[in-house]
């Protein structure tokens, strides 16, 4: 098998002919330096990381898997070294604050460079991706002496970070955690507390990448309320500044499906002596402060793994000839032609693609947007940007997730048995892929949170806002835009059904039913809206390489928008056995 | 992880009340002495059978796995004993003739009975899986000589069979196949061959589960012409009579996404000494007798596989609390509710079930129509039957085989991180089932067979008198059945649509791009009509069971079918890249 090859063209063409990015962060002023040069420069330079350093580990990484023996655990052959050479020559911290020892890079670029890690090596990504939501939850709620400690340790990499959430009884329902926190000193002034619980699923929680491990663990204060409003954030690091090990230990680690190069660890605290991140009782809102971003990441992975697995099924079909391809002219050559010139095939393909670059496109412009949010010296381009993010981020991960699980099944039905096969490396893509539809929010609540909370919550508010915006520049008279402001009309139509039912009786179960078509044809609808903006920026001369998958998408993906617009109308007018 | 439980009263729901099974059988000559007590008692022992001997081996035999070494391959722990249990019982050989050493019971009962061995161990299954067609070629092409030795060894299951098809160059596009066959007396009157070649992807080639393996392999004869016409079929046993090793050797075995329990082999014919089996030339003709019922196994591998998951996933969810669920009352009882209590949860698990009953309905009938084709009394009978089979069994193999991977992937996200991790068992049935939507003729290439072949090939004639039959005992006036109708209409106004199309110059490419549409909206018509049959025959008293998946059937999963057809309409009336 050939490895990934990261696709540096296609990203620059995305970054700087469709989306402007270089312009639009050099017009903030965290970024004022940045342009299309240096952004090729640091691209360049993360692509041939990636493909030196990272793709290379990625099928022994699943084959050898994590181990685990007496409470250490060891990643496969190369992934240390890699990591080191990782995060010494600054990849980690490309979008960590200067004065914390990092690049201070736009957010954008870190999108593309995880995109890029996880397509390659999705299990040795694991573990520096939960690294810059760790930076920042520090940043933002620990105390100063914490900070002292810890900050630039995350911030470079040098150590890397796990979030302990999960317990046994509480999934995504985290308010059920039990994890207990006992103040040291007896009161909780100090800051310092005894940490008692099990966490599972703990994404890196003991490994030999790095000389510590700093965890962020949710737990409950004597006294605390139940529910979520009773959770607090605390740190406990693998080693303390003296040398101590801490009393946290990994019970063992669990077989999956895939990502074998990411250990997923039952950690248990047996009075581990920790310090309370944030304020008592607001842990979850220290947690999901970095939220989009991890989110954005996640879906960044699904987009990733979709383009990994097209390389190969794009490669094989071009040099797997079987069968006659029917063809147009007539004309025939051999006794079997190139499978790609058959249809069944080729729309594989080019569907996949229409995904890959519609998606690169939607979140590459939430990497802008969390920058703009950031950095843009207006406030309304702030709110603006702000909106995007919260809109967008949980459709991407759902949508982009989905696909890259089917999507990657599907380029795997184009090698046939070669694709079930571990030969080729298509079926690992297709394991690894499943997880990310239900980790960082479940797809299903990713589709709640965006129908009941992000639209709903302020009655299609930020909704309306976000198309007028979209809309304002698209025009009816052009056919393509047409299609993309049908789609919005559409989506405008079944949010408003939605507000209607949401008064009803039986409007929070009827909501829930269709949360995931709602979810559905606004990722189609935006879809339409990244390949207008494609279309419009392809040159002549590059016509080929992208028709196709415009053609795709219109003939493939996007009816599937008429059939979830009904199917919501259908619901909400029908007598329903449950409601 | 709960192993799976056998559905005895489901199936026999199905089989009674909806396919009067019972009765058609006995009104076969075959088959006088059948009826429902008989078909119980048969059903019930197999279900035990099932449920004691092998779901018990399913998930240590995809950890342990098959193991290759020297030549030699061992299957897990297990898996010997309970394949020697399993043809000493007579369950190999449930359908095979009397007068071969078989049961001589109906084919639908065998169709069951794999339905519930693939739901319980996919691995193990594949094991026998190919008895039953090498049966049959044996049984009609074999010569008397050959049929002595061999016919019913392989009936009863004592000694097991492979179909050696593949090879490197050679996967869907067999008549590429290259393997020679030189006649050892130096004509080929003797029926006496040396065979040399390499076949890759034979499942079950080499084992330790029967004392003698039975290969059936197509080779070329000298001077024979290129392609599926140069192709003939031959028999070479692993050990002739006398006792010799034959020159056939496993070289190795592959790696697979899954069935870990089921050797996939590479085998060396080295002047392995065979024997021409059926005509020369006819090779191809001699293994495609069998097609039908391999396919209609296939498509039951995806029916089981999905139960499985579904099993598994609707015991988590009736055991789990996450979050509240919003009630239609406004009740809510504790912290959490159980998740079968949320609608997105509900959903899956009842659309699922629509796929699993309904497949269900379409795979039984089917396994009928084998068994009055071959037996009824009536000619026009066995043709209508015969119609049947040929029209429905590419789709079925295609949709069941869809469901039963992407379904099982929707169990498996009911279970979230614990769907993940192999504990419960449920990503293992995703990869297991990953594999029957290749073999067997790919998904694609049965849309082409069904669209190409078997509906267009005759002017639609067969298809629309299909039709007219299924049509006939519906009332317009019903709900239910107009749906069905409709659907019906549907399908039938896309195949005027390719029979027009078909003329063009453009038309083979143009229903190749929409053969796989075609396939899944002649699926959801079927599907409509099956549970059309379940709506009918349910009883008031269990009506709380087939209700939910009869209502997800429609708002869930038919409006597929609006989308199918308005894609075949506008890909034939629009100007294509391609075309």
């Amino acid at each position: 098998m050939s490895h990934y090859q990261t696709p540096l063209a296609d990203v620059e063409f995305l970054l700087n002919q469709v989306l402007q990015a270089p312009q639009r962060l050099a017009a903030l002023p965290a970024f004022q330096d940045t342009d299309a040069a240096l952004m090729h420069q640091v691209l360049d330079e993360a692509g041939k990381f990636v493909n030196d350093h990272i793709a290379p580990l990625n099928q022994e990484g699943d084959r050898v898997g994590a181990r685990f023996k007496d409470g250490r655990v060891t990643l496969p052959p190369g992934f240390k070294s890699a990591y080191q050479a990782f995060w010494q020559a600054g990849w980690a911290s490309l979008s960590t604050a200067i004065e914390d020892g990092g690049q201070g890079l736009p957010a954008v670029l870190d999108s593309v460079l995880y995109e890029w890690l996880s397509a390659a090596n999705h299990g040795w990504t694991m573990a520096p991706g939960l690294l810059h939501g760790a930076y920042e939850c520090i940043k933002h709620h620990a105390s100063e002496a914490l900070q002292a400690q810890f900050l630039s340790k995350v911030g470079t990499g040098e150590w890397l970070a796990t979030m302990c959430l999960t317990e046994p009884q509480a999934g995504s329902d985290l308010g059920l955690a039990r994890t207990k926190a006992t103040p040291v000193a007896g009161d909780t002034r100090d800051g310092e507390f005894w940490l008692n619980g099990t966490k599972i699923f703990i994404s890196g929680g003991e490994h030999d990448l790095s000389d510590n491990i700093v965890h962020l663990v949710l737990a409950r204060l004597p006294e605390a309320p139940p529910g979520p409003k009773g959770l607090s954030l605390f740190l406990v690091p693998k080693f303390y500044a003296d040398g101590r090990r801490s009393a946290v230990h990994c019970d063992r680690i669990e077989e999956k499906m895939g990502i074998h190069g990411s250990p997923t660890c039952v950690m248990r605290f047996e009075d581990a002596q920790g310090w309370l991140v944030g304020e008592a009782g607001k842990g979850l809102h220290a947690m999901f402060v970095m939220m989009n971003a991890a989110r954005l990441h996640v879906a960044l992975q699904g987009v990733g793994l979709l383009d990994a697995a097209w390389q190969k099924a794009d490669a094989y079909a071009r040099e797997r000839r079987q069968m006659r391809a029917p063809q147009a002219a007539g004309v025939q050559s051999g006794s079997a032609d190139f499978i790609i010139e058959h249809p069944a095939i080729q729309r594989i393909l080019d569907t996949q693609r229409a995904w890959i670059d519609g998606g690169r496109v939607l979140a590459y412009e939430t990497g802008l947007a969390l920058d703009e949010a950031k950095h843009h010296p207006d406030p309304a381009r702030r709110e603006s940007a702000q909106r995007w993010c919260a809109l967008i981020t949980p459709i991407l991960k759902s949508a982009c997730t989905e696909q890259g699980f089917k999507g990657a099944s599907e380029c795997l039905q184009v090698l046939g048995g070669h694709g079930y096969v571990r030969e080729w490396g298509l079926e690992q893509h297709v394991r690894d892929a499943r997880i990310a539809m239900i980790y960082e929010g479940t797809n299903e609540i990713q589709a709640i949170d965006l129908l009941m909370r992000k639209v709903l919550g302020d009655g299609g508010t930020a909704l309306q806002a976000l198309l007028d915006e979209l809309s304002a520049p698209l025009r009816a008279a052009h056919s393509e835009e047409a299609r993309v402001l049908r789609l919005f009309e559409q989506l405008r139509g079944v949010t408003q059904a939605a507000l209607a039912v949401q008064g009803r009786a039986d409007g929070a179960i009827r909501l829930n039913w269709i949360a995931g078509d709602y979810l559905r044809l606004a990722a189609l609808a935006l879809l339409a809206w990244a390949w207008s903006r494609i279309d419009a920026a392809v040159a002549v001369a590059d016509a080929q390489r992208w028709q196709a998958p415009s053609q795709a998408l219109r003939h493939w993906v996007l009816p599937e928008a008429d059939m979830r617009a009904s199917m919501i109308h259908a619901h909400f007018e029908t007598r329903w056995l449950s409601a």
